[in-house]
């Protein structure tokens, strides 16, 4: 028994299924000025124009559609301080169930008001790990709630899946798909999509330098967890799990290391000339796609994560003030 | 005769026709977020994604393309430091003909880079009007050049035209346009469209408080042009020229005022909604939707003009550093 294969094409499919009354089938944009920029023929999978914000709304909503009804009706829970948090809160309306979403007290006032906005409670907490979890131990305990981990979770990575599914439909020329890695939910899920649709596409994970645990863990054959992440892509400071360490592994996933001040000319470069205002952890990808000798010429797919920047801090973006 | 039915439908139509194999047929958006803060039903047409950036490439490339061969090949100029610059860059690159840019010593670097980048010629003066055009005359009595104006030009306001011509065929159901009006070629033009189309299509422009002189001429009956304007809306600091305010008098168009703070507010919530990079000279048309109770649930086309945003300076667009 292959106790990692526990994710399947056919489970990305089903997954596809089960979400598309509820989620945008967002649209591929291509520019010659990023082709010539990147050095490849690429293909952006707009998922900052899905739903919440972001491709996470897919896996939400799989993992909450999923549930048994008297499950369901007992609400749902994560604890989170990105992109996660809204694609619950707005999921678990889709359904009509509660959601309880723990976020610490310095979570930007932006996403704490977009959970609200979609009807969802939210429980404040410590800015720390150790009190996310045990807030978020205690509003299950109390609720009956549902825990929906934001990529430790088979229907989660399911439903991740379906961004290259759609992709694959959209652009089947695409011989290499790039992705964020934080806690390697999306890189596992399109990892099983296209290798289920065409076992030599390359798929390959972005992953900032100062948050490199999935490259080092990969490298070196140990799951390495991340300490002290660093970097301006705030949806990737997550170390993998053994769940998708497992999956990458047997995936033959690669990682491209990419450091912040390469985000942030692919950031820029986004911005300017294709008008899409993505995020850092989105934009990593680009830049990864740029760094990659085996990507040269090649027609590369890019999942374009999200589009949820901090206005309030542009500063932390840019110390200069500006671009 | 008419003397100020100098541009008509038909022109608009041979425009659209002159221009289809340059300019790209932008798509129509639509978000219910926005809706709800516009209190109306909106349809936004995506200028910014238009190449060079903006509408402005629709007009540059109807002039350059009517011009007869032996006037083309003397080649083109202009004065200018923003979008105009670089539409008539592209546009001339198309045809195969030499553009001069008159270009003031403090235009942003990312616009005069974007003009090299077509291939034109950039000609640096300091930045006062009377300087550039003082330059302008010496390149055109030097090289032989066309002047082709951003707005006080026929074959330019016919080809602004087309916008709404194509707004309408994808969203025939639309009630009003809104645009934003500076020199007022473009306000122009989409009346004489709407109005080619659906005499009872209303076409409204909208104008920064800081350089109200549409609003004031339109009102007054007399044209009054702007002095010492002041607003964050840079393409829109322009006054009309007796060629639109006619134009704009025989159409009946209506001119919505914002003030800054009303258009920082549009911006920043087209960017965190939409996720789409629009300049403040776009996003004010988004607030005059909202602030305009002649609209309140009606169906409104918006024309999004643009999407160069000068990152080299964001703090002036918002002084608190951030949004």
């Amino acid at each position: 028994m292959d106790v990692h294969a526990a994710v399947s094409i056919a489970d990305v499919r089903a997954a596809a299924a089960r979400i598309a009354p509820f989620v945008h089938r967002t649209p591929v944009m291509t520019s010659r000025a990023l082709d010539e920029w990147c050095g490849a023929r690429v293909v952006l999978k707009c998922e900052h124009l899905q739903r919440a914000g972001a491709f996470k709304y897919r896996g939400a909503t799989n993992a909450v559609q999923s549930l048994p009804d008297d499950v369901a009706l007992r609400g749902v829970a994560a604890h989170s301080s990105g992109n996660h948090a809204a694609a619950l809160a707005l999921a678990a309306s889709g359904r009509g169930v509660p959601a309880h979403i723990v976020m610490p007290r310095d979570a930007p006032s932006v996403k704490r008001a977009a959970v609200l906005a979609y009807g969802a409670r939210v429980v404040e907490c410590e800015p720390t790990e150790a009190a996310r979890v045990a807030t978020l131990r205690a509003v299950v305990a109390e609720t009956g709630a549902v825990e929906i981990h934001p990529f430790d979770d088979d229907r989660v990575i399911a439903g991740a899946g379906t961004a290259a599914l759609e992709l694959l439909e959209q652009a089947p020329e695409v011989e290499a798909i790039v992705v964020p890695v934080g806690g390697g939910g999306l890189l596992s899920g399109t990892a099983v999509a296209a290798h289920g649709i065409g076992a030599r596409i390359a798929v390959w994970g972005a992953e900032p330098a100062g948050a490199d645990d999935a490259a080092r863990s990969l490298t070196s054959g140990v799951l390495v967890p991340q300490h002290a992440p660093a970097t301006i892509c705030d949806g990737l400071r997550t170390s993998l799990a053994p769940r998708t360490y497992a999956m990458l592994r047997e995936h033959g996933a690669g990682v491209t290391v990419v450091d912040d001040d390469a985000t942030r000319d692919a950031l820029r470069f986004v911005w300017e000339r294709t008008k899409q205002l993505v995020e850092p952890s989105a934009a990593i990808a680009v830049a990864a796609v740029r760094a990659n000798p085996a990507l040269r010429g090649r027609r590369v797919g890019v999942i374009v994560t999200g589009g949820n920047v901090d206005f309030t801090n542009l500063r932390e973006l840019w110390p200069s003030g500006g671009l």
